[in-house]
C-alpha cells in the first residue's frame, strides 16, 4: 500500500468505526501526518481524494471554520466518476439513456402518491409553464423535476445514480437540443407529458407512471437523434 | 478553481477530444507542470485522483512501461465511492440491496440466452458444486457468477453500477454470513436457486428469470438478518 493510500485507508476505518461523522473534522494535515507517520504531501493527496469523492470539504483560511470536514455528497463522487469515463468512451452516452429509463421507470412506480417530493416537482413544473423561459433554464428545472420524481421513491442509491447519471451526460444534453428540429415544439410536448407523468403518480398508478416516463425519455433522445439501439458515442 | 482541477479539467477534456485515448500515455509530470503552468505538487495530485477514479494507472519505473497509462475502470471507482458513502452510513444498506434486486432483475430479463457471458456463469456453477469449498471461496465465485449474469445484459453502465454495489458492501456481506444458522444449508439452497436462473436466462424466460433473482437475494438478506424494508444501517 502506498502512503497517501495508508491515510485513506485509517480515515475510512474511522468513518466506518463511527469515530468520524458527517459534520466533523479531520484532524490537522500536520497531526494526522505525525500519527501515521507518512509525509504531508501524503495527507493531501488522501484529502484531494476524498474531496474528489465529495467525503471531505477542504478547510481554508483559520479559526472556528477552518480544517477539512466530513460531508457526504455521493452524487457528485458517482457523477465525476461516471463522466470521466464517458469521456474515455468505455461508457456509451445510449447505455446511460437506458440506464436512466430504468431507474426512473422503477422511481416512479414506487413513489408514495404523497411524498412531500412530489409538492416539489409540481412547483418545478409551474415554473416551466413560463412562455419566456431560455432553453438552459428549461432544462435546468426539467433535469431538478426529474431528479425530484426520483427522490420520492426514498432510495438514496438511486437517488444518488440518477443524479449522477444526469451530470454525466449534462454537457451532451445540453448538445442535444441543438439537433431539435423545433425547441418550442419540443418544450411544449415535454410540459404536458410531465403532467401526466405526475398526475400518475398522484393517482398511484405506477404501472402507468412508469411507460410514460420511459416514453418521454426515450422520445426526447430519439428526437434529438441518439436511438435507443444506438450504441456508438454519439459526437457531435 | 485550484490549481490541481486545472490539471484534472485538461485531461478530461484531452480525453472527449479523443487526443488521448486508453492505453494511451500522461506526458510526463514535469511536461505537465511547464505547459499548464502550475506546480508538479499539483500535477501529481491530480494523477492521484485520476487514480482513484480508475481512468489512469500510474507509472513506476523507467523505460518504456514508465509514464501514466489512460485506463477505464469505472467498476474500481464507483465501487470506492459508494463504499466510502455506506462508510459515512448516508447510503443505508437496505438501499443498496434494493438497487442491486432493480438492476439483476432488469438484467436477466434483458439478457440474451444466447449471451457468452452465460457460458462463464455455467462454469462459474460448476467450480460452487464443489462441497469441499470454504465459505470465501463460495463467497468469490458467487459475486463472479451474478456479475457474469448482469454483464450479459450488455449495458456497460449497469454492469459498473453491480460491480460497484457489490464492492461497496464486500465487507458487509462477508459479516453477514456469520448470521446465517447454517451455512450448508444456505450453501445448497443458493445452489439450487443459481442453476434455476441460469436456465429461465438460457431458456429466454425473462420475467421468470427477474422475479428468481429477486427472491434469491431478498431471500439471502432476510436469512442474514437484513430484512428488505429495513432502512438501519444493520451495524454488526
Amino acid at each position: 500500500m502506498r502512503t497517501h493510500q495508508l491515510v485513506l485507508h485509517w480515515i475510512e476505518s474511522r468513518l466506518s468505526e463511527g469515530q468520524l461523522t458527517v459534520g466533523g473534522r479531520l484532524p490537522a494535515e500536520r497531526t494526522l501526518a505525525e500519527q501515521l507517520r507518512v509525509s504531508r504531501t501524503s495527507v493531501r493527496e488522501a484529502i484531494r481524494i476524498l474531496e474528489a469523492m465529495g467525503v471531505v470539504r477542504a478547510g481554508v483560511g483559520s479559526g472556528p471554520e477552518a480544517g477539512t470536514v466530513v460531508i457526504s455528497d455521493p452524487t457528485a463522487a458517482l457523477g465525476s466518476a461516471l463522466r470521466l469515463h464517458v469521456a474515455t468512451q468505455h461508457l456509451p452516452v445510449a447505455d446511460i439513456v437506458e440506464t436512466r429509463v430504468l431507474l426512473e421507470s422503477w422511481a416512479v412506480a414506487k413513489a408514495s402518491p404523497d411524498a412531500p417530493e412530489l409538492e416539489e416537482a409540481a412547483t418545478l413544473l409551474d415554473g416551466m409553464a413560463r412562455q419566456d423561459l431560455g432553453v438552459s433554464d428549461f432544462l435546468a428545472l426539467d433535469v431538478r423535476f426529474h431528479l425530484a420524481l426520483a427522490d420520492a421513491a426514498g432510495n438514496a442509491v438511486v437517488s444518488a445514480m440518477m443524479g449522477s447519471l444526469r451530470e454525466s451526460i449534462q454537457g451532451y444534453a445540453a448538445q442535444l437540443t441543438a439537433n431539435l428540429p423545433d425547441w418550442e415544439a419540443t418544450a411544449s410536448r415535454l410540459r404536458v407529458e410531465h403532467h401526466e407523468i405526475l398526475a400518475a403518480v398522484r393517482n398511484d398508478d405506477g404501472a402507468r407512471a412508469a411507460k410514460l416516463v420511459a416514453a418521454h425519455i426515450e422520445g426526447y433522445y430519439k428526437e434529438a437523434g441518439l436511438g435507443s439501439g444506438h450504441t456508438e458515442q454519439g459526437r457531435p
